[in-house]
């Protein structure tokens, strides 16, 4: 299928970006795919996941990863469906989630990709948000740490992010009054309309403690943790008795800022249950979570929140919008549709 | 049974201590017992219990109880029979638990005594600890978070307290490694010796997080928390996958000092459960801590571990010692026998 003298449209960096990257930094040109060697497999990109991150690899790098060079393809993961394989692992019209850059093709080892199961009816991006990590480490937290009742109050922060997303709607299909902590205007209003919270708070908004109080009059039963102290500190101060937590992400595990700590005489006075969760503890939950969460999609409970743009050339233009701020949801560029399903 | 003119033996104060209390600023005599109102019960002190908080109230008050007036009977708890009674929630006969002071009987208000159930075969002090609130704490912390399972390494804080001295023994019948955290070498040696402890750890000498290290070469599974933010710190940095965390007590709680505050970090990276323990909420646990405990005293697996006077006129010598800080165990003075049961 593919040989030495393969070439693939691909996007690459023709200039280090001054400040919020604009289009002529980015250029689409034809790349050798390589040829197809043992342990590899030859993909075809459907979905494009179009991350922060991706910023800093045109100059510095970001964490271990270099800096892209300049002409070189700009990295990035996508859904991809596999289309010639020389890996026992995984075999053509397999769907895959790895680090391919962007391109419309590539040849990847296959112990870099994962398989995934996604249901024909969904979106291949579903298996980068709802339907990936993000919506296992929020279907585990909701059955294992939080088992939110009837009626309970249920918080959660970075509600509109990819976890929150999926945890809210969950919650209050169990029956749960459900609170958006969120970090603007703009996300608390997509968190009550589209994600369908009962009601939002804006943590970074001057007496947002006490609006917290208000939002939850008969106190916090569970809460699920995704940001800094102020905000861990606001919510377990309102615990109800014999709330549940689960400790989803603190911003030290990232930045090497001041440990995130809680205070033990709120766990104490609320009888708190507070877990830790790492969400490759929960891959027994995987098919449960598809299931349950694929359900919940076609219903329109929880909706698909992604900015998603058409064709490999609108990369660059989705990429300078997600950098400047303006996005709600996940940017995902569409470079080609699924043939198999 | 009583009227105005009945008179009981009583330890009174003659003088205010200066600093360790000496024998001779107490004294024995007949005081008034009092006539038997409505609501009220007429007891006979069985097991008198000796705590250093009772020192405070010699010169100050302690909390927002008054100083013991000169002349004035000493105060403190008690195990005691109802012989006589005005109320009907407590029939001659049953034992119960309340502030009596240091007599040997006393006209009290039933609503302020506690009924208690106790084994005939042990000795009615087991009702101040092993089989009272802190045998009960150590019970449901074990069953309710701790949970160990034959192999895992269980550490427990304030190790031969009231709390501890069950607790460790609970979890080595579960099949758990027990090692004991204490305040003083003498402490570890009771611990291990006595308490059947695997080993111990004196959290106050230097190098002591090491010393842990080397005691749980499989990293901890369980803890149970009374103590201070040193203590929680060297602990948590050493939890085990999917390790558990009972917070029974933090310093202050009690002192008004800096709250006591966990790492998120190291809850998550440890995939930790963390819990509140209030021992109220575990009152449904009663019958059945009462019953296990009791059982494993009997056995002699969880050992009385007091220092035990015989007779009231004792009382002034045993507080005398425990104000020296010579004591291990739980101070008791035995004021009479059991006549029921």
């Amino acid at each position: 299928m593919s040989d030495s003298t393969t070439h693939v449209p691909a996007v690459t960096l023709v200039r280090r970006p001054q400040g919020v990257p604009v289009v002529d930094d980015f250029a689409v040109r034809e790349v050798q795919l390589g040829a197809l060697e043992p342990g590899q497999v030859h993909v075809r990109v459907l979905d494009l996941s179009l991350d922060p991150y991706i910023r800093s690899l045109l100059d510095t790098g970001h964490m271990q990863d270099p800096a892209t060079p300049l002409g070189g393809v700009l990295a990035g993961r996508s859904v991809s469906e596999v289309v010639d394989s020389r890996a026992d692992s995984l075999a053509p019209g397999t769907l895959v989630i790895g680090e391919t850059g962007w391109r419309a093709e590539a040849v990847v080892a296959a112990e870099d990709l994962e398989a995934i199961t996604l249901p024909d009816d969904l979106p291949p991006s579903a298996a980068l948000g709802a339907l990936g990590m993000p919506g296992l480490t929020a279907y585990a937290a909701h059955v294992r740490h939080l088992a939110p009742r009837e009626g309970d109050t249920v918080v959660v922060s970075s509600a509109v992010g990819g976890v929150g997303s999926v945890l809210g709607p969950l919650a209050k299909q169990a029956g749960a009054r459900t609170v958006a902590l969120v970090g603007s205007r703009r996300k608390a209003e997509l968190a009550v309309e589209t994600l369908g919270y009962d009601t939002a708070v804006v943590r970074s908004e001057e007496g947002w403690v006490e609006k917290l109080r208000a939002a939850c009059p008969d106190r916090i039963n569970a809460y699920v943790h995704m940001g800094d102290q102020q905000t861990l500190d606001g919510v377990m101060e309102q615990l109800a008795i014999g709330a549940r937590v689960s400790l989803v992400g603190v911003m030290d595990q990232y930045n090497g800022e001041v440990p995130t700590r809680l205070r033990a005489g709120a766990v104490i006075a609320a009888r708190a249950t507070v877990h830790g969760m790492v969400v490759y503890d929960h891959a027994d939950l995987a098919e449960e979570h598809v299931q349950t969460v694929a359900h919940l999609m076609r219903s329109g409970a929880i909706p698909l929140v992604e900015d998603r743009y058409r064709g490999l050339e609108e990369a660059p233009r989705a990429f300078c919008r997600l950098m400047s701020g303006d996005n709600v949801g996940k940017v995902v560029v569409e470079v080609a549709q699924r043939t198999t399903g």
